[in-house]
């Protein structure tokens, strides 16, 4: 039998709609080139199966397939090919029913749905748990914000939130990039 | 007494000077603004003391006075106060006599000097041993490499490596941002 990584069995998806402005209007934010090369490198180092992109405007999504032919297909990939591995990681879906139908059909069952936030939430999963779920099988799915995080339409299919990453400082201000690595250290790490 | 956090007994330091190109040649790379922004928030997200920038190029520090003032003093930190607490962590020093120099000066000891490495290195201290001691009233400064890492030239006075984050994978390709974020996590988060 060929023994999984509990990396395999999770995917993660940066949200660009429904997420919040800073006024906390409910907007899609602009896909940014760092978000998705930091984040493809970060979810490759661990192991990740897949990196989803979650944007509804088609000039998003041609922008991220450009971006993507360039280091899967171009010059990109023979320069760095370890930048092309990590990439190959990215799928583009336009909402999240489309992301839940995708990974539901890889899985083969229904994945456990969490949610990050900068703030402390009311059903919250610990690291610890999600951790020993992956390690027992469990396939789940990590929904990221970006902006100001996600709105409460995000959060109809989720099942927790996974705790606000802070020191029980005043500061709760990491760059989604950063949050993606912790995350993935406090569940993956051996 | 004042317990001082774990966090204020260390000093980060993204060295840009020397590192390795691709060719393992020794260069100096230039600073990104990204690599500012991100890694002095999640800095500050953990309660590190000083977040420095080491680059011998008039022209680098320039750019970075002029990105610091218009965060510090000018109309970033108006519209963003967040990101004008992190940035407040940011100092520059043309090179790593001068760092060693600054930090000696802040803490009136000689911090113990680690030094990152993707690859595994001879001399190792264990996340848990270096967290312990700063627990214990240690201070600590961390070198992190831009490039292709932290040439030998600057290992003149480190007194040991963190050990590589990976997952015996095949691949070791983190942003220093995603690394920095861990390694503070590993040391710091409670």
């Amino acid at each position: 039998m060929v023994e999984t990584q509990p990396g395999a069995l999770l995917d993660i998806a940066l949200v660009h709609y429904p997420v919040f402005n800073r006024r906390r209007e409910v907007i899609g934010s602009a896909v940014t080139n760092l978000d998705i090369h930091d984040i493809a490198r970060t979810a490759r180092t661990y192991g990740v199966r897949r990196y989803y992109l979650v944007t509804p405007y088609d000039d998003q999504q041609t922008l991220v397939a450009e971006l993507l032919a360039h280091w899967l297909e171009g010059r990109g990939g023979q320069l760095n090919p370890a930048r092309k591995e990590a990439l190959e990681l990215v799928r583009v879906v336009p909402d999240l029913a489309a992301l839940y139908d995708r990974v539901r059909t890889a899985r083969q069952q229904r994945p456990l749905v969490l949610a990050t936030s900068a703030r402390k939430q009311p059903l919250t999963k610990d690291f610890g748990v999600v951790r020993q779920g992956l390690a027992g099988g469990q396939p789940a799915l990590i929904l990221l914000g970006t902006a100001w995080g996600l709105a409460p339409e995000a959060l109809a299919e989720v099942d927790a939130f996974l705790p606000p990453i802070e020191l029980g400082g005043d500061y709760n201000h990491l760059p989604v990039r950063a949050a993606a690595a912790i995350i993935l250290d406090r569940l993956l790490a051996r």
